[in-house]
C-alpha cells in the first residue's frame, strides 16, 4: 500500500521537481492532494503553477487546492527574486486542462485528516508552514491524527537564507511555524544543511534534459533558472534542490543522516526572527521534538530523480 | 432597518448580559448570529453558555456557533477565578432546547460577511480576538467587507486586570488581536477604562432582581457571583459590567466619549505581552486605527440595561 | 543630624528647582554632591546648568561632578523640545563661580558609599539612572551600603510622557534602571502618577517671582519656559513639577501616598521600551521591591517649595 | 616596536595559554597590563588566575588589574563545569608573588588609552566584554583612540556552545557586547569556527610535556584537564585552544582567513541571546563592523604556540 501524503506547497522550481517526484513515484506515494500557500509568489499564482506542475507530469486525477493567502499574523514576504515573476520561471509550462477545487486548502487538510484512519496521512511541507498552522488551530483534533510532517525549512550549520539567521520558509510565517513545531506531531525536517549539498550541477542538468520526456527538458529548463540566484550569491555550481528531499526522504530515508533534537522557533526578536534554534548538542533539555536531517547522499539523490521524472509525460 | 451583528463571545457573566441587551433590542439590532470561543473557560462550555442565555432570553431563532478551540498561537489561559467553574456560575439556567449549528464559527462568520452588502455587518467582540484573527487569515478577502469591529479589550489609564499590562482578552490571544488591530477595520475598543466604572453594585442588582422576569433574577445572580472577584480584588461596590458595553455603545454611542488613536498590540515581550499600547497624546505618528473610548454614562448605562432586560422573558 | 544625600540629576527647569529645594533645606539634608548625567540634554551642558542653580542659590561648597556622557546601552535620547537648547532656558542665570570637579560623578558616588557608615546616604535620582547603573555595576560592594534611592521615573496610570508606555528618565537608560530596580537597594519611585499632579499654574508662578529673592524670581521665569510643552500637550494650567517631589518626599514623606509593589523594567520590546511595569494589584507574586508612591498633595507641597526657596539668595 | 597591547580576560586554560603566547613574544607584543574579569569563574578567582599564569611564565613586570566583578545587567553566569572549580584546573600552578594592582581595571583601561598616543593600544578580549563596554560607556572619549579589538567569541557555522545559539563569553555580557560592536572601532572576531579547529590532541599536549620548561609541562596538564569538557560533548581529539588564537592573530595573521562583514548581538530574545548574527552573505544592508575569521592554520598555530612557549621559564 503506498503512503497517502498532502503536498503542501508554493511551486517554486524546486516545489516543482517534489511534486513531480511524488507524482512519479506511484508504488510508494498516493499524493491525496495538493495544497498551494502563499510564498515564493502570491498565493494565486502558486496554485496556478501546481496545477501546471500536475498537468506537466501527466499523472490524471491528482486534486489542487488553494489554502492560504496569508501568514498567519505577519505581512507576507515573497522571493520573486529566487523563483522569478511567475515563480516558476524558465520552461514554457503546459496550460492545465485541470481545475482548482473550490474547498479551501485548510478545509481540505482538516477534513482528509478526518476521514482517513489515525496516522496514516503525512503531511509533506515545502513552503511557509501557513496552512499547517491555520489547520492545527481551526481544528486541535487532527492533530495526533497526522501520520508524520516532513517539511523543508531552517537550518543550523548553514546559517539561513533570508535573512543570516533565518530560512525562507519559516521566515515567512514564524508563528505557524511555532504552532507546527510544538504540535507534538512527528516531524522530519530538512533543512539547508542538507539541501544546500543537492546542487543540480550542468552534467545534471543535462541529464534530466535527456531523460527522453517532456518533464525532464522542463525540469531541466527549470533549473538553469533557478540556479542563477545560489550560483551568483554562493559561487556555487548548480542550485540546490531543498523540496525533493522531503519527498526523497519519504521513499529512501537511507539517503540521508539525522539525529532526534530539539527544535524551537524564534519569534520574539526582530534580528533572529524564523530561526530554527536547533539543540544538536542536547544542552538545554528541551524535549526532542524533530528528526533533524544533517547530511545527504547526493548521487542517490539525483539517481533517484532521474529514475523517477523518467516515468512520467 | 436594525443593524446586522456577530457576536463572539466566551460567556461568562458579563458576557451573558451584553448577549441579552442585544437580544432584548430588536429594532435597533439583528443578531445574526453568536459564536463562542475558547476564553473565560473551554470552548465546549463557552457555547453551552451561549445556548443558556439564549434559551433564558426567549427569543427564537438565534443561531449559535462554536468557533475556535485555542488561541492563533499561545497554549489557552481560562479565568475560571473569576467567572466560577462553568464560566456562568450563579443562577441555575434552562436547558437549552436549541443544538449548535455544525459549521465551525470561524466559517459562519466568513460566510456570512461574503453573502451580506458590503459593510453591512458588525463585529462584536466579547472575548479573546481568536475567531476574528482566523477569519481575517483564512479569507482576507472578507476584511474589507467588515461594517465595523466593536469589542472589549485592553486598557490604558487603568493598566491589565490579567497581567499588571495585560487585560484577559488581548492576554489570551495577541496574535489575534494583532492582526485584528492591523486589519484596517474601522474598530472601537471599549477597555477598562470605561467598563471599570460601570459597576454592579447592590442597589443595580437589586434592581435587575425585581424586574419582573427571570431574566432579570438570573442577572441578578450572575452579578452577584462575578462581583465577588473584583471586589475582593479592588474593593469596589460591585463587579463592572465590561462586555455590554459593547451593545450599548451600538445603541447609544452617546453614552461614550473616546478618541481617535493608534493601538498597537504587543506580543514581544513576555513582561508586557496582550498590553494595549494607546497612543493617547499622539506623540507617535502612527496611523490611528482605533475609535478608544474612555469614559462612559454608568446611570445611562444601566437605565438601557433594565429598560431592555425587561422585554425579554 | 540632617540625612545625607547626593543628588543625580540631569537639570532640567524642575530637576533646578528640586536641587534648590534641597540647598533650601540644610537642617534635614545634607547634599554631599551634585552629580550630573546624560539625559535632558547633553552631559556638559546639565553639569553647567548644575553649577549655574549652585550659584543662584548663593550655598557655598556644594561639589559638582560629571558623570555618563551616554546610556549603558542605547544611543542618548534629549528633550530640548521640553527643555530648551541650554536645557535650562527661561531666565537668565548667574555664571558660576565655582568649578566641576575632576573626578568622574560614577567614581564620586562609588567613593562616598565606601567612606562613609553603612546606610547612611542616600540617593536622589532626577535623570536617567546611568549613574547608578555603572556604580553598581563597578562596585557591587556598594549596593548593600546605600540607605535608600529615591528617584524620578516612570508611571502606570499616566502612561508614558516620551512614548505611550514609557517617561523619559527610564526610556533613556532602561538597562541602567532594570540594574537599579533589582539592585535590592529599598527604592521609593515618584512616578507621572505623582508629578502630574504638581502643576506650577499661574498663581504659584506668581508666588514664586514675588519670594522676595533672585532664586525666586529665576524659579518663575524657569516655570514660565517649562510649562510651554505641557499645557500645550495636555492643556494643562501649569507645568509639573517631577523631580522636587524627591526631594520634596524626604523632607515630608506624609505629603504623599504610596504603596509597596513590584516595578519591572520593560527591556525587551521595541514598544514598550522603558516601561515600569507595575504590579499594583498584586498579581503576579514578584518581590515587592518598590515604595511606588500614586499620589501627593500639591498644596503642601508648594507651601514647602515657597518656604524653602524664600531662604536661598 | 613591539605591538602595545592590553589583554582583558577571565582564566581558564586556554586564556592562560593565550597571555603564555603574549608574554613568550615580546618582541612583537608589549603587554601593557592584564585585566581580569568576572566569567569562567568569579573575578578574584580570575584575578587570582591571571597572576598565577604571569608567575608560570617567569616575566616580570607585568601588571595586573581586576575588573568588573559583574556583567553590565545580567546575572552571572560562570562555567566551572569546563574549566573546574579553581577555573584554571590541572597543574599546581606556583603561588604569584606579585600582587594585584589597585586600580579598577576598568580605570587602567580608560587611563592607559588617554595616556598613550592615539591608536597605538590594542584591547585584546579573552572573556566576556564587560571591562570594555564598561571603559567605553564611562569614558566615550576613549573609543576612537583604540587601535583595535580582537576578542574571543561567538560563532556563526558551528553555532553555540553554552546555547544552541551563543558562545559563553557573548551569553554572560551580551550588553557589554553590543556596546563594543556597535562602538565603530575595528574588531577582528575569533569565534568557534576558527577555534574548534584549534584541538590540543595527544600528540599536542605530548608536545608541550616536553619542550624542557615549567611552562610547558603546566600548559600540558592544563590542557589534560580542560580538553575533558569538549572531548565528552563533542567527540573530539582535544580540547579546542579558543583564545591563544586571539594573540596568535596578533602575531601571524597569515594563519587565519575571514571577511569583514556586519556581526550584531541578540540581546532582545531569551531564545538567542547572545548570538553573534552574522551577515556572513551579505544579504542585510547593515554596515561591516568585523573582520570576521572562519578559518585557521592548526599546524601553523601550534608550531607557533610550541616556539614561543618554550621560551618562558
Amino acid at each position: 500500500m503506498p503512503r497517502k501524503i498532502i503536498i503542501d506547497t508554493d511551486p517554486g522550481q524546486d516545489d516543482a521537481v517534489a511534486i513531480l517526484l511524488a507524482l512519479g513515484s506511484p508504488a510508494e506515494l498516493d499524493v491525496l492532494g495538493i495544497v498551494a500557500v502563499a510564498g515564493n509568489v502570491g498565493l494565486k499564482q502558486n496554485a496556478q503553477n501546481a496545477l501546471k506542475v500536475v498537468e506537466l507530469s501527466g499523472v490524471a486525477g491528482v486534486k489542487v487546492y488553494a489554502g492560504s493567502e496569508r501568514p498567519m499574523r505577519r505581512t507576507l514576504v515573497t522571493a520573486e527574486y529566487v523563483h522569478g515573476k511567475s515563480g516558476l520561471d524558465g520552461p514554457d509550462l503546459p496550460e492545465p486542462r485541470q481545475q482548482l477545487e473550490t474547498q479551501h486548502g485548510v478545509d481540505f487538510i482538516i477534513d482528509t485528516l478526518r476521514r482517513e484512519p489515525e496516522k496514516t496521512v503525512t503531511l509533506c511541507a515545502l513552503g511557509p508552514l501557513t496552512n499547517l498552522g491555520m489547520a492545527f488551530v481551526k481544528a486541535p483534533d487532527i492533530v495526533p491524527r497526522v501520520q508524520e510532517i516532513v517539511l523543508m525549512g531552517g537550518g543550523l550549520f548553514e546559517g539561513g537564507n533570508t535573512t543570516p539567521a533565518a530560512e525562507f520558509n519559516i521566515y515567512v510565517d514564524p508563528e505557524a511555524a511555532d504552532v507546527v513545531f510544538h504540535s507534538g506531531v512527528p516531524i522530519t525536517q530538512v533543512p539547508l544543511d542538507v539541501s544546500h549539498f543537492m546542487l543540480g550541477n550542468a552534467e545534471r542538468v543535462e541529464r534530466f534534459r535527456t531523460l527522453g520526456n517532456r518533464t525532464g527538458v522542463a525540469t531541466a529548463e527549470m533549473l538553469e533558472f533557478f540556479e542563477r540566484f545560489d550560483e551568483a550569491k554562493y559561487g556555487w555550481d548548480g542550485g540546490p534542490l531543498h523540496d525533493p528531499c522531503v519527498i526523497a526522504y519519504l521513499l529512501k530515508p537511507e539517503l540521508f543522516q539525522g539525529k532526534h533534537v530539539n527544535v524551537t522557533i524564534e519569534t520574539q526578536s526582530d534580528l533572529t526572527r524564523g530561526m530554527t534554534v536547533v539543540d544538536w548538542w542536547g544542552v538545554t533539555g528541551r524535549v526532542k521534538n524533530v528528526n533533524y536531517l544533517r547530511s545527504g547522499n547526493d548521487t542517490g539523490f539525483f539517481d533517484l530523480l532521474f529514475e523517477r521524472l523518467a516515468t512520467l509525460a
